[in-house]
């Protein structure tokens, strides 16, 4: 029978952190609350700590909110429970924090991921949903944990704890990655681009659920689509539609253009493409000539190579739709994501020590499920370019409806699962 | 020097009225608490009055608000002045009013149309602006009479009151149409067809302003372009871009091809036409198929003809569109009006009685300047179909901003004008 | 009764070269052995002549013929009639002759001019129509007098031996311009740019028929439409659509945008305008993603300035369809003509002259019918920008069938007609 | 050492037989001098034929030649050397065959299916090409063997000889199947639907070269796609583009927006698809609107359901943009295939046979490389659902030039090998 290794104290702290993380729901750049207490705990705990421009490259954030709106969230959080030590240092959306832990015994470098943000979803107020008859379903409208970052922030904080506590099992040094905006794929490029994976030897990334029941585990997920999201607005001229229409230069007619441009971009011979407008929005009045159109696109590949295809073609359409009826396209990357596959070596060996976790009925090497599309793949990539090795995986744990679902809900048992099969790879990895 | 008829009595009464009408604004089929007022007001006189039922035919009114939008807006009228009495007669918004006079002598039938309707436009509220420094703006949000039709009804009830004051100076028959929804051509199509002209020898509408300058009167004016609103939705069958792109059903692609199909209609060669998609709002999320899309889109044509062929393309196109991705497509005509020619002899009838009231400098028998449209045409032309005779007469105005536009105010002067120019024609032509 | 000024002689010698020039009927740029002829006939009445380069700037044709074609026609004019003295002159489209008359008096310079091409239709050759059954219809394939060109040659040629044989009548200086090419508006703007009516003081063109009947004389004719043709090669790269479609730059794509988006150009407020893609071909096979695509295209409108702005707008839509999908675009101006409003003084000469004439029955003095383009038009512009008074005439004569029919033929008792007309303007402006 | 069973003999025959056939070589359904002479063959062997209607649903051809076509190769194969007792059999294009081989012994039912047309490709004439050097290039125009069913003729020949020889070893009942058109998949259908199949075990398509290098053999190649091949017309109303736009009614503009909305077919989950346009030419002069658009497309997929899911959608898209622009849209079926995966244990049995077969040193069970389409699939799908086997082997063969190519040769030594494991194949499966 396979040790035990998880607490009871701490795993009732776990559900207690989740539960306040769920309560106060931050979407993506808006994790001012959360990463100040995270900052707060890790720092209290003994991590040497660096965070905001120190692990985030400001420039390469995608998505960002606008700075009205960061400037309401930040009063909301120091309203609400935000460590007011640690608050001023994450203004301005810059909320990522890079926790290390040095040994002190010669070893490799690793590395864990845990992202933090909520979704811009109004969540389920009704009975049968877990939050809201224990009372802590997100204040924040529109706000809501829907995807079970809150869980991951838990976990990320649960390990930390372990890992500090067992220390001297431990050799090299570990960093953990608290990281902002994963959601929409904005947060990730940041943190890597300010060089928070350089010199990393092993680097883990790891979600709940997906689809994976609780008490199974997958060592390597090698599934997610590379993506770019863009929002394009389209300028033209706006002019009386009876009167003067030669007037007019028509954002309409070319964001129609665009999007049968864009539908029809030729499929890729070496795997599976997308491309999708998710929403467009023009106009102003009935009898004036439209002046404006915003639109909502993203694209996906199998590879990065197939989305970097997709993402180019795309970029010509709009503009030459643009050009044909003489208006401004101004195009924003609000996203993207790459395509990474899970270092085989690695990904034996999460399989080897998720064997030995109690927590485990199944392990499942390789899995290429997912249809999603997730930024951690920046720092795998990062990682194995520079001769570390990398992978993604999932912590099985039922849900009560989908991921993204008003009603979404994890299985909290599977929390403590989640910080033994990490630990155990900490341990495998850094005495190796 | 011509006779000077209408006295200074009339003449504030009317400028009361009207900044009474402009303080509380209603927009189409929500005249309610106006119709009411103008109902007890005739009433009063002595007139016949029909309303609602008895003088519209509620199927052909189009564009017509929702019903919780009538339902309280009924409630704002309740308690803000609108005639407890008559109220409840223009509920659901039918709120059309024929005031009759029968003078008891042989003659004629006489019908002279005003329009009762604000703007879906807020009002400036600033300095220059006359209604606000002499506090009469409208009080309901986003409401604004911007277009005069506050100085139509004024002048049709100081009308009413002075032909009734020199009834023995007439003959024959005279009406008094209150018409809604004249903005957006929603209204006159539904009075029309309840037969309200029928019978009638000469009509006339008008219109202060649009142009011309006070002390300046238009008999005829022939320039007003046949149009057709229509509101279209387009329902498809939402999907995940990524996951399942086969399984949608692109309403937003179909609203692209009909864009560009819509604006590719050919060229009339017999006159102007015109087409604008104003206004195009699709799709709930970036990686959702779009499963709706909304259009507001117009036609115009120089003829009635060429409209027509205009709005059948538009249709096809429409239709076709939607088949094109498998979508359904709900179309909803929610305006139209037709082109006109006044009538010769009614036209020079016009001009020679204006040439003597002492309120016009300069009159002009005809004019074509117009690009807009009006519904009056429907009026006009199935009087002229049944062998009478119509016209459309503009009263000089000037003008502190351009029709709807939120600084848009008349020359308060020109009503007691208009009073004299139509009495006058009545006199004329009831005594023909 | 008027005097009858034409001889018999001259009539029947304007019908034989009518009917020569018909069984030679040669197109644009092509007019070799036409213009060989005509300039030895002009020559041996004594008008100094200036050819080619000495009125035509090259590089302002459009729509020239591949040089393989020019030289080939070269060779069959010398084998079927040319002057050999003067067809070296015409080679590789330079076709047009300009034939002075100075009477050697002080007077002002008159212009007039007559073109000489045929058109690329194949000739009816069947029982009722007159060329066939006098034995004259076209000897070259495909290549056919079907709008009355060679009447205008030969209405040239005997209205130079009018002016010729009455020189003592007349004064000033006399201009007789024959042009290349006005099919297609091909010829006049290089024979304008090299300065062919620079210091014309009175410019008279004219054409047989285009409705007006036999005995009927228009002096103004207003209605033409200034117009831009073009041809587009869109240029992809192909691939096989099952096995590599992300190779292939789609040229068919790009022309299908541009089609859509050229339908849809704006109305222009101003006046009518058109545009009409009126052939597209593109691709080689079923299986191979279309690497080229050729379009022929044509703008039009009711004055220059619109077809400037749609001929502007088409640039834009062309170049921005050609962008969107990644291919290039090969745009080659092969006509244009603009509009112009001939010279009230002008036109009231002429009217007043043909008066005088006795082949006349009707005279009218302005007409706005025609829905074409002529590039007379350039002439016309440049002699009103310089000072001068410029006219377009309509000579009258019954058709057997419509302009640019196979069995088009006209009235040949039309020429003395023209004759008439053109020598009594002369008289009269070179007098006055 | 396997033992050699073709003798020399056979293997200069087929030879023979390859080179006379490459020499007359004839396409889709004009096969007719082609079955006369195979017809003749099989007969002098001793086996029983059914041809043309007996084997072929007439109506279930696609791509079917027009008659005058099929009427004047008819002459043309009377006078270039067809069995003229056998050539009126396969007259209007029913060049079908089955020849049956009854072994007397009870046994399975076998199927063989070889194709015997050529391709609508102008040979190269040219050193280097050993069929020009050789002096058997095609004689005629645009008439070429460039896939190699000459080849699979001569095998089918060569095949019925030796198993007529070897009888004695053989049990059960054996098929051979020539069959008409198979580029362009046009014949397979019309003998699936007569029936050719029903009742057999086992079912065996081959095909030379395929990129598969000489001495390697294929066992069951699985990678052909689902495709739909269709010819479409698009008819409207020409009018004058200048003087009536509003009289036309455009194809081309139905032909562009079906273009764009055909690329725009969305992609599919389950696996890739495809859809081109390869061919569009419409409309007939610069001024007129264009009343006819012809396009040639294509749709594939990787399974049949992919297929018909994308030919589906093309429908609606093209009756669809028909009716967006008023005009009639003819749409015709010229080709049509379906995916098949081979049976499993009758690829081993084959794989297996191969392998004793001293022509190969290479033996593949499986293979997916093919992106191309093939109408055995009909067959294949047939005999499945039946109960039966079926698979499709390559048997290599080096190529002087791709598939299709002016310079397509294949190594005429690829024949015997093939007969030779056709012929171990039929011993194995007949006795089993």
């Amino acid at each position: 029978m396979a040790e035990m290794l998880i607490e009871d104290e701490l795993k009732n702290e776990m559900i207690s952190w989740r539960r306040d993380l769920h309560r106060h729901a931050e979407s993506g750049f808006l994790e001012m609350r959360t990463a100040s207490r995270v900052a707060s705990f890790l720092e209290s705990l003994g991590y040497g700590l660096k965070v905001a421009e120190e692990v985030m490259d400001a420039k390469e954030r995608m998505g960002v909110p606008p700075q009205e709106v960061l400037d309401a969230h930040y009063k909301w959080a120091e309203q609400n429970g935000a460590d007011i030590g640690w608050l001023p240092k994450f203004k301005n959306g810059m909320t990522g924090i890079v926790a290390t832990l040095e040994t002190g015994k010669p070893g490799p470098v690793l590395a864990y991921r845990f992202d933090m943000d909520a979704l811009d979803i109004q969540e389920d107020m009704s009975e049968g949903h877990i939050p809201f008859e224990k009372g802590f379903t997100s204040m924040n409208e529109s706000k809501m944990h829907a995807c079970g970052h809150d869980g991951h922030t838990s976990i990320g904080l649960g390990f930390a704890k372990m890992l500090m506590d067992k220390k001297e099992e431990l050799a090299g040094t570990i960093k953990l990655i608290f990281q902002p905006a994963e959601e929409g794929t904005r947060g990730a490029k940041s943190m890597t681009e300010a060089g928070v994976v350089d010199g990393v030897d092993y680097f883990i990334a790891m979600h709940l659920g997906t689809g994976v029941p609780s008490g199974e585990f997958v060592a390597g997920n090698s599934g997610f689509l590379a993506t770019t999201k863009m929002d394009i607005e389209f300028k033209g001229k706006a002019a009386h539609a009876g009167g003067k229409p030669e007037e007019g230069r028509n954002a309409l007619m070319a964001a129609s253009s665009a999007v049968l441009g864009l539908y029809g971009i030729p499929r890729h011979s070496a795997g599976a493409s997308r491309v999708n407008v998710g929403v467009l929005n023009a106009g102003s009045g009935r009898n004036i000539i439209p002046s404006s159109a915003s639109m909502k696109l993203e694209t996906r590949g199998e590879t990065s190579e197939i989305n970097d295809y997709i993402r180019e073609q795309a970029l010509a359409v709009i503009e030459g739709a643009a050009k044909m009826y003489g208006v401004e396209a101004a195009i924003e990357i609000v996203g993207e994501a790459k395509s990474s596959m899970p270092s085989e070596e690695l990904v034996d060996v999460l399989a080897e020590v998720a064997k030995t976790s109690p927590y485990f009925k199944t392990v499942v090497p390789w899995s290429a499920d997912s249809a999603g599309s997730e930024d951690a793949t920046y720092y795998m990539e990062r990682v194995k370019e520079l001769g570390g090795q990398a992978t993604y995986c999932i912590v099985g744990s039922d849900l009560a409806a989908g991921h993204h679902n008003e009603r979404f809900d994890f299985d909290e048992a599977s929390m403590p699962a989640a910080v033994d099969v990490l630990y155990r790879s900490a341990v495998k990895l850094s005495r190796a």
